[in-house]
């Protein structure tokens, strides 16, 4: 049999080479034993193939791999050198069967067995949408989406790259919004070129450069392997030099499809069809329908798919998209106007980019700390997700471009808030009385966030919305200064007693004491009785 | 030739009876002659038809008119007592022809011509979406939508209704919200039902009541001669007493097929599917889906179609819906939240409800007359539409639910807020620099509303947004005061210089004095020199 198992401990991948070690030629299909992979892990089978004519165009190579009545049909790729690969991302533990299609003779009829174990302990699978606004992990954990932004940051050398991973690895972010293709212009701003050919202009778009590729993967494993998440940035307006943004639709597509093969099985990628998409000129609204549709069909996991807009935004009701990907700089100062994104869209809100903190001479980037920190609690009360990052010049550049280090004043702050948000109802940060109650997100009945962002008042009466509250309920309070990073328990309990037909007030008509500094949160936890069922407010007009 | 044409003054239509008059039964098509009609108004055909068996389902009867190659396809309705009638609107002068057909001999086949006459002065034709968040009547003249709300006004003795029309004609709204069915419970709460047979539960709903419809239009067509668009609200979900909210599928196509047949000839008519569609259990959204796309291929002029929310808010981005009808009370608190929808469906916004004026127990209806006013200017500034109704009990109840008198202190306002729009660009008011300025709308480089809602400066820097600006720019400017409604000239002109990549401002660096109350607007009016070309802003990040 000639078949070879290895196992890449830095890429995390399970690969098995099949008539491809030695130099041999591929053979008739042989068997596989032995092989297993981690569930959401990759197992990656390697072919050997024609290196002839062109591969990425003439070559057709899939695979179905099946559990049982369960079947997944994956496309594979090539990846230079007459090397053929298949990946594949199982979801589920147990063995499992694959078979090999395609085009060329000796790259078809290939099967084998392997065996998918148990996931390791921070492994949760891939994070899909969960309960309208919110995200999972495939495994139930919650996902409480924290995101930040380095657009070019696998453009780097070496050493830059990996104080990237160095300081995200000590960061409270678990995203990481990046761009595929290289940024600014010039040879010095590209690390490896995606195409064949001489750059820029005589680049053969039908010849992908597989070294490209192959060290985005390394980069996307290793943010797997510290828990972020890679918001893959797949097409972007931010150079006219290298012709990413304007390439034909057949070129589009080909390039979205081999992404797609190589990527998919990466349980940590998500798809960013572009950052501010209304930015590219060469593009109607209509080629990023169709190449959300190209995406959705070609990625066998249904991986998170979102676009990110300039001015204009996308029509984020189409079922293609899986979140609403926002810029909006004023759409946080407020959570009621951030949740009105919730109420048009129903799926979850990820407010990409609400201007960054920094010294940047342009609006968007000059942020004082204090300004991102309130849009995050501003739009964590509202239920939606909100996204980092800094304009502040580092020694390789700003983390916002290039990653490196962060500067900034509110990256303590953000994990401060996620400690926070780990503590509480596993179900996700919620509006509680929408469109009438700006300050006040949780869990109705068990769990609430009163944010007072600028306001610096020196009480805050204790008063509830009625949703699943009834007279007697109990609760504990602490103040949260969110800037200086304080939680202080409030002498208590509270308990409730209706005070109208809207709302619950603490008993004894009791207020919290404020400090009389903005940038203050109430945290309010019931700690007994059971909470009643949910009163449903029903309209009764005219 | 057995054809009679009459005019009806007060219903302002010209009707043709063919066949009809004196008994005798329809003969072979005659060509009418000599009728006329205005452009836009209701031109009539009257024939008689088969009284027996059902002629509600039974009968089909449609026409066509046609002038030169355009086509108009028409379905006619039965009116009761044999009579049935094909209601048409011209949108265009000159001869015009029809000829009907029909699945029973006596009604298909008639033929004739008319001659349609220019519209009369006050007839601007029906209302239309025009550059993308705005309205135009159909000739061109800008439409400012200023619309109230009276929910069951036409179930009222006609004493109590022409008052409603008497108090409508000289007030500043030129659209109402009204319901076709009746709200309440119990025969009083009824002018006349809707279907034949013992109500409630005995109607039969495939028979409808002529005198019902006969009420409805000539209601509507009241409203049409006074300037007053007619939004008619489909469904309710206001009452389960009489059943309107919950009957089968195919009654309520049936219902709004008869209903479209009837009233789609009126130009003022516009069809909001229902009001808080959510509140109505009975119905899936699926339903009102399907409802739209009925509406939309019964009605040949292709009327405004909206729905109105409770809190869920529909998915206004279906083709079907032409602009959004929103209730929310908290989104034209700042312009900010408020432009938020313009942005995610590309359509006109009218907020329809917005919490009212009055006294009512219940905090969608006890807005302070200010409070309401604020929300005009806010989603004035927006971009937007805003809508009346109050709550105080007249004479015969509220405002909102049965009309009768005014008693709110709002409606002046909105009056001279009317006044001001009137004289204001005829494209309309759009943000100026959204995202980034809410107190701005207007039309970049010739005319700005800013609007300062309950701050109360003392001065306002003359800044403003780069768009269409150029150094040299003079502009006058008027302090408004929205609520006492006064307009004062402030001593001029300003002349603008640019001051950073984002602005112009005054080249003295002159601010405008403003009296330090709440409610005041700052109106800026270029006089000269003509405006620069759009100075478009390109993000360059990363």
């Amino acid at each position: 049999m000639n078949s070879h198992l290895f196992f890449h401990p830095l890429r995390g991948i399970v690969a098995l080479f099949v008539g491809l070690a030695l130099g041999l030629p591929a053979t008739a299909a042989p068997a596989a034993t032995g092989a297993s992979v981690e569930q959401w892990g990759v197992f990656e089978l390697t072919l050997a193939g024609p290196a002839s004519g062109n591969p990425f165009t003439e070559v057709e190579l899939t695979a179905r791999f099946t559990q049982g009545a369960h079947t997944v049909p994956v496309t594979g790729f090539y990846d230079g050198d007459g090397v053929y690969k298949i990946r594949f991302m199982p979801d589920a533990t147990g063995e499992w069967h694959y078979e090999t299609a395609s085009n060329q003779a000796e790259l078809g009829g290939k099967s084998g067995s392997f065996t998918v174990t148990p996931p390791a302990k921070d492994n949760h699978g891939p994070v899909r949408v969960a309960r309208t606004f919110h995200f999972d992990y495939a495994d139930g954990t919650p996902y409480r989406e924290l995101g930040t932004t380095c657009y070019a940051w696998t453009q780097r050398p070496d050493a830059d790259e990996e104080l990237t991973l160095k300081t995200l690895a000590a960061s409270p972010f678990n995203k990481i919004r990046m761009c595929v293709f290289p940024t600014g212009r010039g040879p010095r701003s590209m690390r490896y070129p995606p195409f064949e050919g001489p750059m820029p202009r005589g680049w053969d778009k039908t010849r992908f450069n597989p070294v490209f590729f192959r060290h985005l993967e390394q980069r996307v494993g290793q943010l797997r392997d510290i828990g972020v998440e890679a918001d893959l940035i797949v097409f972007h307006p931010y150079e006219t030099y290298w012709g990413f943004n304007s390439m034909d639709a057949a070129s589009d597509d080909r390039y979205v499809r081999y992404l797609v093969a190589r990527l998919a099985a990466y349980r940590n990628v998500w798809w960013s069809l572009s950052n501010e998409y209304d930015f590219n000129r060469a593009k109607k609204e209509s080629d990023w329908d169709r190449l959300f549709q190209v995406v959705q069909a070609a990625d066998p996991y249904g991986h998170l798919r979102s676009i990110h807009n300039g001015t204009m935004i996308y029509n984020q009701t189409h079922p293609w998209v899986t979140h609403a990907s926002i810029q909006n700089g004023a759409a946080v100062l407020d959570s009621e106007r951030a949740l009105l994104y919730r109420d048009v869209y129903r799926k979850p809100i990820v407010f990409d980019e609400v201007k960054y903190e920094g010294n940047n001479a342009a609006r968007w980037g000059q942020l004082k700390p204090e300004e991102l920190v309130l849009r995050f609690w501003e739009g964590t009360i509202a239920g939606t997700y909100v996204g980092h990052s800094e304009t502040y010049r580092g020694a390789i550049g700003a983390w916002l471009s290039v990653g490196g280090e962060l500067k900034g004043e509110s990256v303590a702050r953000l994990a401060f808030l996620k400690k926070i948000l780990a503590d509480s109802p596993p179900e996700g940060i919620d509006p509680i009385d929408k469109w009438q109650d700006r300050h006040t997100g949780g869990k109705a009945g068990e769990y609430y966030l009163v944010y007072l962002g600028e306001q610096a008042p020196t009480a805050w009466p204790f008063v509830l919305y009625k949703t699943a509250l009834a007279d007697g309920l109990k609760f504990n309070v602490d103040v949260i200064d969110t800037w200086a990073m304080t939680i202080t328990p409030v002498e208590g309990p509270f308990e409730i007693k209706k005070r109208d037909n809207y709302v619950f007030a603490d008993k004894d008509g009791r207020s919290v004491s404020l400090p009389g500094k903005p940038y203050q949160a109430i945290r309010i936890r019931r700690i007994g009785p059971p909470a009643a069922n949910p009163i449903p407010e029903t309209q009764t007009e005219p």
